[in-house]
């Protein structure tokens, strides 16, 4: 068994500690770590465009001293047609120490892991996870501000934004958390994981405008609304103004806010904002390079990291409902549902069947 | 003039064994030969994407500790537009130390080695030839079985796949091998071919279905026969399941028959396969990258490994027939032809002109 | 501050001397700077594909034993579609400790040193600058002939090519050169530019056709001249060959002439002169190797290299009217002119506006 990661929730709080602590000791004493990881290789299949993940994890590998080999092009290259995913991805688990993958389907990292003949790291299966992301934040967090007793504010589209669910998840696992989610009503947050966050003991709040949660926040995570998310033209035009970040809105807000945005952005935060001292969302892309370093440091060398077992579970006859599951792409792999009497959900996606 | 590798016969078998035993050592003491390529570059030139061959020779070439260069991605590259062969293989192999090259034309590793300041490793021309695909094949058979004394099937479309008729050759230079060839009357293995192994003392038989052959195979070869070749739809609805390995069938075979296949598959070999210990092909993909590190280090480090000479011979007024030939698509090349007065071949492509 | 590369011109001739000298250094010991940038990253983000031009750069870096990130590729790179020049360049800033950037765009490289976190080197901005170009053709002059009292025919688009004006306008702060402009009336140098010449001392002619040169000449310059620069169709069947270079013409040029070329050649220079120890147009390529070996040395490890400083100026409410500037296509940059009360012109692409 791997240490794969999948999903962030396969290790602890104390584990992803761990990868922060480490994360900043590289960032502090870089020289120390040069050489670290010469002579491994990493695979990169980005069966999806996404070349600023892909370049935060090669900038990384480089600088451990390991190499690079992989794809980004799934138009032009021969291993992204026609063939299984399977097939792809166990051969290059065989040239790799270590897999890094981005894939349009949700489960697919996981499907991956089933199969390889070494690590993999889920770098975005569909809209389902992206736990690096998550860990940038966490590690931006830590460095710039801290993880606990923050009132946070979160801004953007909340429903459907799955990085958003995973980074509040995270967040509320830290003690004295407070979220103020900034959205339209038809665009807020999923009831489940807000009764998660309630349950967990973090206070929540709604507003409809940046500028009402602003004055109050030590930490506003903006990300973007799409045009088409919007009821209509006219909503669209009528609301999206409040949900975008200025130079004005900013003057109200603490001296010590600290502005996070995972990019890209487009115009969710006008340019004048970037000279703010506040403004640390190129810094947290920097981050991003560290926490990988310190993610792939750690998957290589350190013995006892394992996540949770993977398993392909029975399926009772159920079937995953969601088209752009893996499960029901790729030939070979089987239904697997866990949870328990109440709920249900496929193994590889985490939709819910009960 | 370089060691280049364009055809796995301007070598000697003796040559070929070296080649497997380093690869072997490789394989079994990785840790020696790290480093063995520093401060090299490897250019790879892939006129035609093939993922999976390219990243086997860049995981090769950086577990050597050398760096790449180069493209995958003819549509978008400026230097596969317009531009002449020679001038981009001139100018890169005045950057690299050792040039691996696909293409889509016959030859053009050969016109490559011609003008290039380094040698040249053919990885594919057209349909031409693959050669390092057949050291991964001899590689394999070495070390999970043996050379010689087998009893080897090989399916699937055995005219036009010419990485058979390399392999088949191959191993009609080792003692005592029997070949059995499984395909349909139409796609069977050419006469000259046949004739060749036969000369060489090598037993041939003939059968239409896997069934038939494989009670008394050491060795399958799996390969692909593309819907387009079978005569029409109703043909290869009838036949196409006879040339499909599954486990129903792999339960008559030996205990330790090698399942070989190039990869990748489609449907020829079903998914249930790959469990049984007897499927080697994810082995045999991963030997790939241990054969072309041997290869590698032998080129750019041995004295005296020295292929027969290139040469541009005359044309005596002829001209070669084939369109894919190399010869009658790059400016500057002048037609050859090598051989005697019985069969005389384009000296590129090798299609016959007497 | 960084030591950006946006404009040769930024730096001294002493400067410009330097890097040639440690780039002939290089050549002549390789093995002394193996390993000189181990740990460094150099990011090369080509929005414009340049295949030569990036694998030049890649082998540079490699060959000092840095590491590379990147990409090439704008149709499927996620990062080039859509996303701000600046927020893109900042990012990747901070994962390289160098950036190579090619745009089609005038003045984009300048416009990405604004605040990218690791110093910049224009490799190429559109049809405005291409500095290491111009490194390489010094490099190559310097190391196969010398750099002074050198007569220099120039052959093709000299109206439109402007690396052509660039290297003209080097090799004219060098004593003693003499021009010879070979192109058709219409494709020839523009004044403002012969003017520069003329008052720096260097001695300028016309011909209409590369025999009419040839004789005299130390140095020939080949260029291209697309089709669709000629007046019309017929224009172009008539005058194309006088502007072709073929084994013919060249046996009436001194036995030291030096044909250099920038590189890809359409029809231009005819295959046979390639074999002519005249035609140093390969050797140039394989030069810009190490050009850049020395660039990226350089600007990695010395101090003291600084340039001219970049600064955004003010705009007195004018407006830069080139479409293709970056000014005029990008988010968040301010019209900035600079120059006197006689020619003022746009600080990113040099269009004049007074």
């Amino acid at each position: 068994m791997y240490s794969h990661l999948i999903d962030l929730n396969d290790y602890s709080v104390e584990q992803w500690n761990e990868i922060i602590k480490l994360a900043r000791d590289i960032k502090s004493n870089p020289h120390i770590y040069e050489g670290a990881c010469t002579g491994k290789i990493m695979g990169t299949l980005f069966y999806e465009p996404s070349t600023r993940t892909q370049m935060s994890f090669q900038s990384a590998m480089l600088r451990l001293g390991g190499g690079i080999i992989g794809f980004d092009n799934p138009q032009t290259s021969s291993i992204a047609k026609g063939e299984n995913l399977k097939d792809t991805t166990k051969t290059v688990s065989g040239y790799s120490d270590i897999m890094v993958m981005r894939h349009h389907l949700e489960g697919a990292a996981k499907a991956a892991a089933l199969t390889a003949d070494c690590p993999v790291v889920n770098a975005g299966d569909g809209g389902h996870l992206h736990p690096t992301q998550t860990l940038t934040d966490l590690l931006t967090l830590t460095a710039e501000k801290r993880l606990t007793d923050l009132n946070i504010g979160v801004c953007g589209d909340l429903k459907n934004g799955r990085t958003v669910h995973s980074l509040v998840r995270a967040l509320s696992k830290y003690e004295g958390n407070k979220f103020t989610f900034i959205s339209t009503k038809a665009l807020g947050l999923p009831e489940y994981i807000r009764k998660e966050l309630i349950e967990g003991g973090a206070e929540c709040a709604d507003v409809s405008s940046i500028e009402e949660a602003l004055l109050d926040l030590d930490v506003l995570y903006m990300t973007r609304i799409q045009k088409e998310r919007f009821a209509s033209d006219e909503e669209y035009e009528r609301q999206k103004d409040v949900f975008v970040l200025n130079a004005r809105k900013l003057k109200a807000a603490k001296k010590d806010l600290a502005v996070l945005h995972p990019l890209p952005r487009v115009d969710e935060i006008t340019h004048e904002v970037d000279g703010d001292p506040r403004a640390l969302y190129f810094k947290q892309a920097n981050y991003g390079m560290y926490a990988r370093m310190a993610l792939i440091l750690i998957i290589l060398n350190y013995d006892g990291f394992k996540p949770k077992p993977l398993f392909e579970g029975e399926s009772g006859g159920l079937k995953c409902a969601n088209k752009r599951c893996i499960v029901n792409n790729e030939k070979g792999l089987k239904q697997s549902f866990v949870g328990g009497s109440d709920v249900l959900v496929c193994e590889y996606c985490e939709e819910r069947v009960i």
